[in-house]
């Protein structure tokens, strides 16, 4: 081991697909490995789907401001979106931490509150876990598992065609918008910790934040309309990177209609207080966990009247790439990680 | 949040049942949750089975003389050993890691051929997984899953009854002597890096150390003489404590025969060369990842010519507890973390 290259040189995507390049599936069984928001086995007459995440302290999240519950309830929240994702109820969940000293029993108490809301709101079992010291902080580690015995209505990443429609659930940018609230009163308190922080007035973009929720509802709605998304995925990491992982899985390339692209009040207001362009807050911002969809045209008039979905943009040839039409009636090119100028 | 109690109070289980302990199962397809090796999930003809396992540098593994290879190898294998006692086979795996700026893509890949290795020689599918950053040095969580569509032919640890014959797979303490090997080198390193470690002579103890290997054979046996355990446990606290463990959820007791309690000669000669009796580095140092398992006494004849296994004692009304007959004719109860005494 002569050489150092810094893992920074590939980046998380590349650095996965980097290390997991010899590991082509071998069994029967494995019907879909990495790449997509979960792995999918096939089981007899039924299928699994598994999906997990790895969260550090002082990398995602910040005892500063967030507070046990709230950790717990989230890091279920975000585990069980990967799984709604592919269009799948997830139904068991495995919850693993390394804690450090600093931690009490009446910490791990406040985190298990949280850990057992999320179970109750969205009738998942808790089904495992390991606990286990950590020299510093604190590392979660969970795993969501969800059962279908329907092959055809797993929906994956790769399925969208030119020509298909592109939606988008709920309102995006605000859990960004919530974070850069919260940091910044940090450093105000951190700074003089007799100035309390003013968070009461943007309760809307702090929860987006702090205690986000998955679309379960959109996977219910899919179902009562009997229609199955041709692809898939929960934005985690911004629009633009999400939208980017359908096109490259599928073939083909999009375009965003600006103007269409959801956002609330709040936070575009919040944007424009810390001088951002709002619309590059929805784009990069990330951790909204909303669904990301492409429909047929054929089935469009299924979803014209889906509660909170938006219709932002449209699938077109690979060639034709991924752009933004912005509301000014220019065509930028979007690159993930490309178009990252949050400035105004 | 008033009250802080110190999380060692519980211990490692104790503190687990705490926090789960308003966790029930709501779903049928629950069919076990936490509280044996492996979780297990009903679907429609299959049960899938789920083992996780969070691994943090400086608490599980010391980068100082755990080869990043051997890291990943035994890292996948561990976990696989939890699927194999449920006399299940491991399909599947996740793997997520988060690492420091000290690790470079190199080491990664180092860590990674050792993950192919083993999914490569336990013939199982790597399927996903998390990468991302961690402040200082490495976490690692490990899922394995299994599928069976025979729900008879899963093995928990409750099911053992009073007269029921104890057997152990292979051999016990020398990954515990193992690693107090590596320590007593390491120290001397430390203290003087001029001198080389003298490892060389116990290659046997490090390996089971570094490199442990899960008993999958023992599991094809089983199937071979068409043999299913009453109950079974693997070996990772000890065997005192994973006794214990199957008394527990059986509502039984135990007596171990020392005289046949099985060992290298590596290990005994160590373990004396430490000043430490023989049979407590055999008891309480853990790691070994062996089976640990009961038989029905009417079919002792199909074990009898099984490789490797070991009859060791027998199961015993939950009155008469947990004992350890000694060589020297004595009866002493054996209490998990209770029998400590490591000195002769």
């Amino acid at each position: 081991m002569s050489q150092h290259t810094d893992v920074n040189k590939y980046g998380e995507f590349g650095l996965i697909d980097h290390l997991t390049k010899d590991f082509k599936p071998r069994l029967p069984s494995t019907l879909l490995g990495i790449g997509d928001d979960a792995a999918v086995i096939s089981n007899d007459k039924g299928y699994t789907l598994i999906s997990t995440d790895l969260l550090i302290e002082g990398i995602h999240f910040d005892m500063m401001y967030s507070p046990l519950k709230h950790l717990g309830y989230k890091s279920v929240v975000v585990n069980l979106s990967d799984i709604y994702a592919m269009n799948v109820r997830p139904t068991h969940i495995t919850y693993s931490i390394a804690i450090s000293s600093k931690y009490s029993v009446e910490a791990l108490e406040e985190l298990y509150a949280g850990i057992k809301t999320a179970c109750d709101l969205y009738n998942v079992d808790l089904i495992g876990g390991d606990t286990t010291s950590h020299l510093k902080g604190m590392a979660i580690s969970v795993t969501a598992i969800g059962v279908t015995s329907e092959k055809d209505n797993i929906v994956y990443r790769s399925g969208a065609n030119a020509g298909d429609i592109l939606c988008v659930t709920g309102d995006l940018g605000g859990a960004y918008l919530g974070l850069q609230l919260l940091e910044r009163e940090k450093q105000i308190f951190l700074s003089n910790q007799n100035i309390q922080p003013k968070i009461e007035d943007h309760k809307y973009l702090i929860e987006r934040q702090l205690k986000p929720e998955a679309a379960s509802d959109a996977i219910a709605f899919f179902k009562k309309v009997d229609l199955i998304p041709t692809a898939m995925i929960d934005i985690s990491d911004g629009l633009s990177s999400d939208l980017m992982h359908i096109c490259r899985a599928s073939g083909v390339g999009a375009f965003i209609e600006e103007v269409k692209v959801p956002m609330s009040e709040d936070a575009k207001i919040m944007a424009l207080e810390f001088n951002m362009n709002p619309i590059s807050c929805a784009l990069n911002g990330g951790e909204d966990y909303e669904l990301l969809f492409t429909v047929s045209p054929d089935e469009i008039e299924k979803i014209q009247f889906m509660p909170g979905a938006t219709i932002i943009g449209e699938m077109v040839d690979r060639a034709d790439k991924l752009t933004l039409h912005t509301t000014g009636g220019k065509i930028y090119p979007l690159e993930a990680q490309g178009w990252n100028h949050f400035e105004l």
